[in-house]
C-alpha cells in the first residue's frame, strides 16, 4: 500500500488562480454568458491542469492537447463461471490481439480523434508473446469466481493499482524521450464479464439495490440479467466488502484492469495529467481511485454515459456530467477517445474566441483601413 | 410558390439498399451489436445518402465529409420594440462582422471541425457594403412588429425560402468549379430577438401552450420571459396562423433568416446533401421546411440539443434525436460544427471497425508469419 500512498499525497490542486482567469475570460467572450454550455467549465479545468506545467497558460489560456493515448486495461473475470456474460473468456484474448492489429473499435475512434491506443494486460487468461507490444502487467490469469471466494487477494489489488500508475510513468518517460509531455490520458477496457464487479463495486460503495444498478451489459436477456443480480447479490452477501476500504472492495468484487485502471487514475492525477474515463467498467476503476484519494476528481472527465444502468449512479457519487451520451455501450475507450474532440474543441473556444473588447478593436481597425 | 415546389418535387429517398447494407455490416463488426449506439444510424443513413452521387459506396460504404460548410443566416426582427431580448438589433450586425473577421464562436468551432464558414444575411437592419464577402440575400431591412401586423408577407416568405435554396446552388457550384462536391451543411443563426418567432413558429404547429415551449434565449429575467410569453401569445391569437399551411406560419410569426433556413434543407434535400440543424432557430427553419416536405427529415440531422426548451418538442415533431446535448444554447451554428465529428466518427465507425470475419482472416495471417 505504501507505494501507492506516495501516489495519493503527490495530487496537488490545479491552480485555481488559472481557472478564474479562464471563466473570466469565457464571461467575456462576445457572446450570451454561458451560452456554451459545459464546454466552459472543461476549458477551465484543462487550463487549470495545464498551469501546473506550463506558466506561460498564465498569459495565453491556450492550452494544447496534442499527445492523446487511450489506455485500453484488458483482464478476465472468474464470475463468468457463473453465465453472467453471452461471451466465452477466449474472446479477450482475441480482442487484445485486434486492439494490437488496429481493426477494433477503439483503433477507429482514437484515430478519429488523433489520440494512440496503448494496451495493458493486466489479467487475461491468456499467455500472450512477452515482445507483443503491449503492457506486461498481468496479476495473475483471471480473478477467482467471486462467488466462491475473494475475486483477489490484497497484495494482487494493490498489485493491480501500481501497474496502473506505473503506466503512466512509463507513458511520460516515452514522450519526455521526444521532449514531449502527455497531455491527456483516456481509460479503457476489455474483459469478458466485466461489467459484473463493475455492478458489484458502486453497489458496495452506494448501498443501492443491486437490481436498480446492474444492466445487460453486451446485450443479454431477462433470464440471463435475473441470474446476473442474483450472482452480484450472493458475491456482496458472501464477503460484505467494507465501502470504507477502497482495496478491500476491489479485492473481494472487483477485477484486475479495475485496479489498473483506478491506478491510471492515481497517476494522472498525481503527475497533473487530465484523464477521460469511458464506460462503466473504466469509471468503475475511476471510483475506487475516488474513494482511495477524493481529489483525483480534479483531473477526471467523464468521458460519456452509456447505457449501462450502473453507469449514471458512479458519474453522481464522483460529481461527474457526461460529454456525450450516444448510448455506447461498448467500453475499450470509444467513449473517451470520442470526448477528447469536445475537450479540444473547448480549449480552442476559450483561447480563441475573441471578448466584446478584442471584437470592438478588431471591427473598428478593419473599418478603417 | 412554384419555385419552391420543384425543388420539393425533386426530393428523393436515400439509398435503403444501402442503408440496409451498411447496418448488416455494422451488426457483424467484432463488437456487441448496437454497442456504438446513435452513430450506427448516423453512419448508415450517411451512406444512403451518399450513394445518390457515389455508386461505389455500395462496394466501399466509406462515405467521406471532406466539404463541409456551415451557412450562417442573419435576419433582424420588429418584435425586439416589445422588449423580449437584452441586446438590442445593432448587435446583429456587428456579429455578422465578427464572423466575417472570424472572431466569433461559430469561425472557432467550425475551424476545429474543419468546416468552412458562410455567412447570409436575409433581413439585416443595416446595409451591408455590396462587396462584403456574404450571401446578399436581404428581403428587406427587419420584419415588422407581429404583434401589431404579420412579420412579412407571403410574397416575402417565399422569397426568403428560395433564398436560402439558392445558397446551396451557389455552394455546389463553386465546388463543383473545383471537381469537388459539397458534402454536408451545417445551419446557423444570427438575429436580436430570434428565439421568439421560433418558439411562436413551434407554438403555431403544435398547438403546445406558449409557456411551455419558451425559453430565455440569450438569458433573460423572469419578468422579461412573461412578457416575452405575452408577447408571443398576443401575436398568436391576432393572427391565427394557420398550421396546415406553412408560408402562412413564416410569414405571420416568422422572420426572414427562418425562411432562408427552411430553403436550406429543402435545398440540401433536393440535391441530395446531408444538412446538420443546429439551435432553436436553425430547427424553426427545418420545420417549416419538413411541414412543407416531411420527406425533409431522410436528410436532416439534429447537431445538438439546445437549453432553449421548445428545442425538444421541435425535435420531436420532426422525429429527430440530438447527436449532442452539451447546454449549448448559442446559436450561430456552434452546435452544428461540432457535431460535424461526431458524424465524421460515424462514418469512420461504418468503414473502418473490422467484421468478427475480417478479424479471423487477419488474425491467422499475423499466426502464420
Amino acid at each position: 500500500m505504501k507505494q501507492i500512498t506516495k501516489y495519493i499525497e503527490a495530487i496537488s490542486k490545479p491552480d485555481q488562480e488559472i481557472k478564474a482567469k479562464a471563466l473570466d475570460r469565457l464571461a467575456n467572450q462576445a457572446r450570451p454568458a454561458g451560452s456554451l454550455g459545459i464546454l466552459e467549465e472543461v476549458g477551465a479545468r484543462l487550463a487549470s491542469i495545464a498551469a501546473l506545467h506550463d506558466k506561460n497558460i498564465g498569459n495565453t489560456l491556450d492550452v494544447k492537447l496534442k499527445n492523446k493515448f487511450i489506455v485500453t486495461c484488458a483482464g478476465d473475470h472468474g464470475v463468468v463461471e457463473e453465465g453472467v456474460s453471452l461471451f466465452p473468456q477466449e474472446v479477450t484474448p482475441q480482442m487484445v490481439e485486434n486492439f494490437v492489429n488496429g481493426g477494433a473499435s477503439i483503433n477507429v475512434l482514437a484515430k478519429h480523434s488523433g489520440a494512440i491506443v496503448k494496451v495493458a494486460d493486466f489479467g487475461v487468461n491468456f499467455d500472450f508473446n512477452p515482445d507483443m507490444p503491449i503492457f506486461h502487467k498481468k496479476v495473475r490469469k483471471s480473478t477467482s469466481n467471486f462467488t466462491k471466494e475473494p475475486a483477489m487477494s490484497r497484495e494482487e489489488a494493490i498489485k493491480s493499482i501500481y501497474g496502473g500508475i506505473s503506466i503512466v510513468e512509463e507513458l511520460m518517460n516515452d514522450a519526455a524521450l521526444n521532449g514531449d509531455r502527455v497531455d491527456i490520458i483516456g481509460t479503457g477496457d476489455m474483459g469478458i464479464g466485466n461489467t459484473t464487479p463493475s455492478s458489484a463495486i458502486i453497489a458496495a460503495f452506494s448501498g443501492i439495490s443491486v437490481a436498480e444498478l446492474t444492466g445487460r451489459g453486451t446485450g443479454i436477456n431477462d433470464e440471463m440479467l435475473q441470474n446476473k443480480i442474483r450472482v452480484i447479490e450472493k458475491a456482496l452477501h458472501l464477503h460484505k466488502p467494507d465501502p470504507s476500504d477502497p482495496i478491500d472492495v476491489l479485492s473481494k468484487v472487483g477485477g484486475f484492469e479495475i485496479g489498473g485502471l483506478a491506478g491510471l487514475v492515481i497517476g494522472a492525477a498525481a503527475y497533473g495529467i487530465p484523464i477521460v474515463c469511458d464506460g462503466i467498467i473504466s469509471t468503475a476503476g475511476a471510483l475506487i481511485a475516488y474513494e482511495l484519494a477524493p481529489n483525483v476528481v480534479d483531473y477526471l472527465f467523464a468521458g460519456h454515459r452509456s447505457v449501462e444502468v450502473g453507469h449514471k449512479f458512479m458519474h453522481q457519487r464522483i460529481g461527474l456530467g457526461p460529454l456525450l451520451d450516444i448510448k455506447f455501450r461498448l467500453g475499450e475507450g470509444t467513449g473517451a477517445a470520442l470526448a477528447f474532440q469536445l475537450m479540444e474543441a473547448a480549449t480552442r473556444i476559450l483561447a480563441e474566441i475573441k471578448t466584446f473588447e478584442e471584437v470592438a478593436i478588431i471591427n473598428a481597425q478593419n473599418s478603417t483601413k
